[in-house]
């Protein structure tokens, strides 16, 4: 199926197909010098079965893991570009994840001013989210996201078939995210989560998800108000994951995590049964004090209040200014002690 | 007088007036976070008249010259935003020429993806020029501008007092590109140059230049077509610049030198008397071989051609396609041995 972006000069579409890896030289323009950036996580079959579709395609292999996502990574993946001697009318293509897309999309956005950009997420969280939207960013400070830009694919490819070999606790990571979209705008797609294995209706779960980031950002773009409602969970998650001893918890059980208290206590009960259903974690030991700091250095953050997302009732949501104050007991919710 | 840059979304006002850097206050909105950055050539006095105007104002300082367009100064500015705890609402004041305008835009433009940027160009190549058009950018591995963005300002503040007391050689460097806009766009600006003592019309030369800069940017913004005629000898001026060994040419100087060979013979003739009547370059000695290859790595290159704009008669211009064997010849008129 395919999904349209209306962004005006910037649309794109989302091809969602099992089995458009192998073919997807069908579906993108590689008949240029082609970029491949994936990470040594990623099953290397994925990124040659790309390669084997260009003309001149490169592989370049980042560290699995979001300390790629830095300026140094950033500009040696440009350094390369620039010695294989890629022009302006050339393309970067992403395979793998969150950490390989906000990467590679903001490469793309800014060698020579921008060129094309392709994306083929590899991950459930990728799938659902990540891969559209436009946001690309590397990290900085410990902080996340923190350096980047508004960068649009010209495609994104999606094929669920490559899901297959991920591990469970991958794929629970990805559905957080698609967790935290239903919350706030589609309680018949968080019903599906309440029923048993939701994963059999993989397929369905990521393009109900697309559909829902669709509206968001075809109506927002740049992230100026209604996009908001993406974040929800993000503002304590980032914090969560910004937080330095922490490195064995991934984006989307962090997201759990941040979900948690940003919702009304008859939510949070059915949010805490629907996260322990797909072993994702409901309480932490994390450093409360650091968190803290954290959040506040979040770009949410305007002065002594924090702009979060919260969900009263399921299916919707509404923005809430929260004083840093009373971040503290939030934060006592899933800390584990 | 006020000169409107119609973009759309990313449309804005360039402020042109005697006496603006003093009451920059009145024109934009510095009533917040503040971060100035200049460099260590320009006179502390212009970003100190701009700091006492903000309420919370930084300034950072930059080593003067082209080797501060780089990833790691582009890193440890944004380090320094994030250190003085700088969110989306703030702001950044380019106050120098075109090496900070290019440098803090792309800082603007990709930090938390993007805040306000405001540039105070103090030189004339930048007032004329580089302030305007939102290419912002960095160099790598010896290639200028390979790394960037399009970054429109929200205002630019242009204040001719500053110019008083800038060196005659930095004064004919910016002349330069006046120059080079007046032979693709409008004779009667060219003559201006032919006539004795043409840095006595200073003000109407940069209006009459932004006026140019301004129809061609608003009607190509991304530089996919007609912008092209922006960088009249600059494919060759580039080339002349990147070449290692070379650290005492401007970039004016070096498009003085790249216009040369892209005239017709009858237009090179008036041109070179323009640019000796301004003590600019009309021969260098540089190495031929190391230009050549920089030609090719340069953005405007595909394949084995290289896009050049090209000036048969003074105020018009075409595109023409150079291979790039007859490149060498082209140097060879420009190059002294």
């Amino acid at each position: 199926m395919k999904i349209h972006m209306e962004l005006g000069a910037n649309s794109y579409d989302i091809v969602v197909e099992r089995g458009s890896l192998h073919k997807c030289s069908t579906l993108l323009n590689l008949n240029r010098k082609v970029f491949i950036i994936t990470d040594s996580g990623i099953p290397t079959a994925l990124s040659e079965a790309v390669r084997a579709q260009c003309r001149e395609g490169y592989i370049s292999t980042v560290a699995q893991g979001e300390a790629s996502k830095s300026i140094s990574v950033y500009e040696k993946l440009l350094g390369e570009m620039l010695s294989l001697g890629f022009s302006r009318g050339d393309c970067v293509v992403a395979v793998g994840g969150g950490v390989v897309g906000d990467l590679s999309g903001f490469v793309a956005a800014s060698y020579m001013r921008g060129v094309d950009f392709y994306n083929i997420p590899t991950t459930v969280l990728s799938q659902i989210d990540s891969s559209i939207g436009g946001k690309v960013a590397v990290n900085l400070g410990g902080i996340k996201n923190i350096v980047g830009t508004f960068y649009q694919p010209k495609k994104v490819v999606i094929d669920p078939d490559v899901l297959a070999t991920l591990p469970k606790r991958q794929i629970s990571n990805g559905l957080a995210e698609a967790v935290k979209m239903s919350l706030t705008s589609d309680e018949e797609l968080f019903s599906i989560f309440e029923q048993p294995n939701p994963t059999d209706r993989i397929d369905e779960i990521i393009i109900k998800s697309l559909m829902i980031k669709k509206s968001v950002v075809e109506q927002d773009e740049k992230e100026s108000g209604l996009r908001k409602i993406l974040n929800f969970g993000h503002t304590i998650g980032h914090a969560v994951e910004s937080e330095a001893e922490l490195k064995d918890l991934y984006h989307g059980e962090c997201v759990a995590l941040g979900m948690i208290p940003m919702c009304s206590p008859e939510v949070r009960k059915r949010l805490i049964r629907v996260l322990k259903s797909l072993s994702l974690p409901i309480r932490y030991p994390f450093d409360e004090e650091k968190a803290l700091k954290a959040l506040t250095h979040d770009k949410k953050s305007k002065g002594n209040m924090v702009t979060a997302v919260y969900v009263e009732k399921a299916g919707s949501f509404k923005l809430k200014d929260i004083p840093c104050e009373s971040l503290k007991s939030d934060l006592g919710l899933i800390c584990e002690r």
